[in-house]
């Protein structure tokens, strides 16, 4: 059995009943029980298991060991064998042979002639057993339930269903009767931390250091996890949070490449802060300097200028803000798109809305399988709610002011144009049209004029409202839009009253484009992270990013 | 007609042919006479034109205008008449009225009664013509003819079928009578470079400003065009390598999700230069450094250790090589991939040779039009060449240096393994694979270790070789790959034999990987931006980018 720097966890069918804590208990005192009882039944354990293996020790000295062949270090002549994945594995291979290659999530000595092995393949577990029986001997025995938690290994063997479901792994209805086992690649006996500790949500709590759970398991924090983000990305509902997020790319690739939009891909080193000096990251560019690009906004547009109709771009985007919040981060992936319109931008509002029911209701169809996964990890939120009809609502900002009104919540500032939403409003409003229009997805148009940014085209009817949206989801914003002032000299004006210099540097190209001629378009911009976060109800935006980075983190 | 900065081109046809230079005249001299003789004739044609505006306006000032709601800004009233793309204009049309929106690439007056409009649609170009004659005014004519070339128009007319085709329309076959044109977008009188310019392919010297060929026409160089990329987007031919660009990212994605891979995005902010400290991007992040990602391959090989199985990634990388040719950009677009494999590296190497032949080929079916249009202007290289039974040609690095010797070249070198080939030695070899087995895609495998990356897993038969590989395509690297040490022992040895410090800062995370366990992986990064280059026989990179970046460059 591998050590590790965590106490390994019993397996909760092997606690007592009687050790659970008495209802009533204060929760403290109950904790403080159950960790003594966990921690010395753990200790019981251990010296019992490491009574076996010194058992098996002494057994496997007194006699020859007739398997060499079959286990160690992977053959070179091995001829390859067909290997089999767990998703494959059915009740039709009962009784037969296969061979896997998998982790080994635990190795457990049973005695001097029984070994189990619980095997992972992308979160898939699998229960794999070794009895010393011809042409099994108990060196053989003792060297698989000594395997390394995490190597990678081959097995070979008969699948077998056993005579209870196997509750700890995820495939319960056969186990693997080992005849070969070979090392693949072989982990350290130290590891930061268990997979399967991490298969357990984090905590609410970014407190560090280990901790133990009721049950006496330890509690692996998000920061931990995140240190370790390799190991962490192992764990079953870490793999489907991965495919979800790939599916949103594809989906809104796919989306719009079938409606006709060019894939474009816009310079991240730009020679001048345009959007707000503040907030952008300062690079040394040979001998002067550079920025990274806060988004593709000005170049998206420039693509339309240059004729190209309709864009679509998936690239990271960079913010130097100094946000430490559970939904930002400094670097993130941005899904934007651009198109011209006709006649008016709710043209491309309708495409938008389209686009983002198509996305969330294929994530349903198509990762139907990681979303009951990560749901057993994160229940709180429930399911993501789609409008029956498969038309996004859409409301107005005023629609939305006079929502919250009648809740009692002062929107005054709102009324008045001098403050958007806050968060606060936002999650309250999300619940406010959950319940009244069963939906997590919504949509609110004709924001003031005074909350967008200078390029966003005032509503000609009304220029106190602007021809500009966002989209929300579970009550967050999920992107932020609008039809473009393509008229140089209302663009030229609108930049002036928004208190930003037409003549600064770097606007010269993005002006002359107007310059040039420029078709009416509008667009957005979308953050993947937040639409993974938000779809599955994740508690934390590190969650929904590979190697996630924020003011304090830039590694793993 | 609009004034411009560069002389207006008079039409080919127009050109006396006594004007062609005599067959064997010197070069400049025969330059310099035309150059004489285009400008009296383009002086002669300014003076007709100006005196028939003159007639118009005079004409114009004498009559009541009766057609004031048939030109103009566009009415808010008017309602919106669906629009005809030019790619949907056919025969059909003939004798029925369309309405079309188009930049407007040429105006004329003709005489008082008569002007034409050149309108162009994505590079797509119509000839539209009007007369004054009940209900068209003079002044309507004047109005037409006088439009800012650039400007975007709603048109309204009559198709019908010329007496002659108009060679100068790229839809030679039928022409629009003017009924309505309305202003959608005007452009400024004067712009930087004309659109029509710009067709012709930039000069191969990179001399700035503006110039004149033998016809007396403008030439527009490379940096002008770069320099005013909105207005060099609006070509026929950088709206097909646009095109060109778009699908092979679109391929790329399309084949990876097909084969079961995940879309990944791994940070492009890194916390230390693991890959060369000199060629990085040195940020500002918040108190400390950070540095741009010279590539994913890293973070690539840890979504393996975290048991991804196959993983890929379309994403700018970044070069801080001060490299000022014509195929170094230091922001590129990559499309990288990294997979596991069950016993050896040609499975992967299979794969990625498979990727390739499907874009290439595929870039054929699905782009067609969008090449023909490209080789119009840059013919030289020719059809790009694949290989004729579907799967791509592989030789070792050996079989290279031995068909280089064999044509004389001095591979001495190459065959002691100090260097790798050089940039002259890969085209050469290019061409001798060309005439010898009459493809432009090949693949190199067995490149000698000491060339390649510490990562790089060496043969195992030999270790003076490695199990690496490099795609070409014309002679030039589009891809390097290779199968990856996953063992961390032979990991650390092999970095300490290439003078890299696996403790120096930044390797911690990557190292822990392979402690934890890694199956063995291949992988490959490819160059978007190459494969576009090179597939069409572009003569610059920066063609092949839509904003590029190089060390001068940092605008637009």
């Amino acid at each position: 059995m591998a050590d590790s720097e965590l106490p390994t966890r019993p397996k909760p069918e092997e606690t007592p009943a009687g050790e659970a804590p008495a209802e009533g208990e204060s929760k403290s005192a109950s904790k403080s029980a159950a960790k003594k009882a966990a921690k010395e039944k753990a200790k019981a354990e251990k010296a019992a298991q490491r009574a076996a293996q010194e058992q098996a020790q002494k057994a496997a000295q007194n006699t020859e060991d007739t398997a060499k062949h079959l286990y160690g270090p992977i053959p070179e002549t091995e001829d390859v064998i067909p290997s089999t994945r767990f998703s494959e594995l059915s009740e039709e291979h009962h009784d037969k042979e296969v061979t896997v290659v998998a982790r080994v999530d635990n190795a457990r000595v049973q005695s001097a002639k029984l070994a189990f092995l619980m095997l992972r393949q992308q979160g898939q577990k699998v229960q794999a057993v070794i009895a010393a029986k011809e042409p099994i001997s108990r060196q053989m025995v003792k060297y698989t339930g000594g395997l390394n938690v995490n190597s990678i290994v081959q097995v070979t063997g008969i699948v077998k269903k056993p005579d209870t479901p196997i509750s700890s792994a995820t495939i319960q209805n056969l186990e693997l009767h080992i005849q070969k086992v070979y090392m693949i690649s072989e982990a350290a006996q130290m590891l930061p931390m268990q997979v399967k500790d991490a298969e357990r949500p984090p905590p609410d709590t970014t407190e560090e250091g280990p901790q133990v759970d009721a049950e006496g398991a330890p509690i692996v924090t998000l920061k931990t996890r995140l240190d370790n983000r390799t190991l962490d990305l192992q764990t079953e509902t870490s793999q489907a949070i991965t495919w979800i997020s790939s599916g949103v790319s594809e989906l809104f690739a796919e989306y719009m490449i079938k409606s006709g939009s060019r894939w474009i891909f816009t310079p991240k080193l730009v020679g001048a802060a345009t959007e707000g000096g503040s907030n952008v990251f300062e690079v040394k560019y040979f001998k002067r300097n550079a920025y990274m690009a806060q988004s593709p906004q000005l170049y998206k547009q420039m693509c339309i200028a240059g004729d190209m109709e309709s864009v679509f771009e998936i690239a990271p985007v960079f913010r130097a803000e100094d946000s430490n919040t559970h939904r930002h981060l400094t670097e993130f992936a941005g899904l934007d798109f651009e198109k011209t319109f006709r006649s008016h931008y709710h043209e491309v509002l309708d495409f938008a809305e389209d686009l983002l029911v198509f996305i969330l209701s294929q994530l349903k169809v198509r990762y139907s399988k990681q979303i009951e996964i990560i749901q057993k990890s994160y229940p709180k939120a429930g399911d993501f709610k789609l409008p029956k009809d498969g038309k996004a609502l859409r409301l107005t900002y005023m629609n939305g002011v006079n929502l919250l009104k009648e809740a009692g919540v002062d929107v005054s500032e709102q009324e008045r144009f001098e403050n958007d939403f806050s968060t606060a409003m936002e999650k309250q409003l999300g619940q406010i049209i959950r319940d009244k229009y069963d939906t997590d997805f919504y949509v609110l148009d004709k924001f003031p004029m005074a909350v967008r940014p200078f390029y966003t085209k005032a509503d000609p009817q009304d220029p106190r409202f602007s021809n500009s949206y966002d989209f929300f989801m579970r009550g967050e914003e999920i992107m932020s839009g609008a039809q473009r002032i393509n008229d140089i000299k209302e663009l030229e004006a609108s930049m002036v009253a928004k208190g930003v210099n037409p003549n600064q540097e770097g606007f010269e190209d993005y002006l002359n484009a107007f310059r040039q001629g420029c078709p009416p378009h509008a667009g957005g911009g979308l953050g993947l992270n937040r639409i993974v976060m938000f779809f599955l109800g994740l508690p934390n935006i590190r969650l929904a990013s590979l190697f996630p980075r924020d003011p304090q983190r830039l590694r793993p």
